[in-house]
């Protein structure tokens, strides 16, 4: 496509380097900032900017954090005994929006993928490791909660083998027909799945 | 949705303010950001700055231009005699990418639409009489291309009211079945219009 203005050129360039974001979209986003007043995008860079350089992440779970420690980790309140591994922060905010977890939290920044050079020493399984052993018997559980892919699979098969020797628990969340999902249109796989780990009906 | 930082939560807001996108993918993409490195923020946020300082509209058509004037006003390759009046300058680069248009354009800014406020005044169509009187006989030919909305075809028959006691022909784009387009699955005001207006075929 031809722009007429190198301004927005390179706009639509930057803004469609975003994830699930082509030039027509970034178009459309950079035209609307256009036509809006001027502080509406001083505001929106001032935002971004202020976040990228001053973003923090807890020093114990590695969640996006202001604080050298996160929200959760410093609450007197969670159970310590219990922690839930996820790939990134937003599986944190997932995962609290539900009010069905008090325990805390490890991000590990990823899953292991070979294809994409991600190997366990990339990720923060390292550090999951020696928090337990700093927290000696404080950690009981370790809940894996990865994305039911094959990468995900994969990582969850690696932390629990080198968490096999040590008298913790390892769960994984629960893998099934979505609630409100129809058997009807839920694939193969996960259908299978729910009838191999079918639960006793009470 | 509870977030894990106040920088998180602003830059989310701000972004979600953009059209079409939610908190969920605001979110997404501000998590993006921050894993990445640094420049990528600076180079997106100066860009849009930049855009959003220096940006300038054409003085003849009101497209978005870097210059007082824009390259296709400049330009001594394309017909004035013939000015296609748009809603917005995206419009402009649709147009330009379909390589059949060889005139110049006129940019409303908009559309007529009493529900959103918005007059004659508030567009640039005072502009279009005063640029077809100031060029004298040089426009022969209005081409309208607005949308197919009731607020684009209040717009065309306003204009063309307007234009009628001048020497001056008025056309508008052709409406009918896309190309490609399958007559079963076009909706039937597209299908009627396209009979009412059939052509003759050659």
């Amino acid at each position: 496509m031809e722009y007429p203005s190198k301004l927005i050129e390179d706009a639509v360039n930057e803004v469609s380097k975003l994830p699930g974001i082509g030039k027509k979209t970034a178009l459309r986003l950079v035209l609307h900032l256009v036509k809006e007043n001027e502080n509406r995008t001083r505001a929106l860079t001032e935002a971004l900017n202020k976040l990228r350089a001053n973003i923090r992440f807890c020093k114990t779970c590695f969640t996006i954090s202001d604080e050298a420690e996160c929200v959760i980790c410093g609450s007197h309140r969670r159970d310590r005994s219990t922690v839930c591994v996820v790939e990134e922060s937003n599986d944190v905010m997932a995962i609290e929006n539900t009010a069905q977890y008090n325990g805390v939290y490890h991000v590990l920044g990823g899953v292991i993928s070979p294809m994409n050079g991600i190997g366990p020493s990339e990720l923060k399984i390292e550090h999951l490791l020696q928090r337990i052993a700093q927290t000696k018997n404080e950690i009981k559980e370790v809940i894996l909660a990865l994305s039911p892919t094959l990468e995900g699979d994969t990582t969850a098969f690696y932390i629990n083998r080198k968490l096999k020797a040590l008298p913790i628990k390892v769960t994984s969340i629960a893998r099934g027909v979505p609630v409100g999902g129809n058997l009807e249109y839920t694939d193969e796989i996960t259908l299978g799945r729910s009838i191999t780990g079918r639960v006793v009906f009470d």
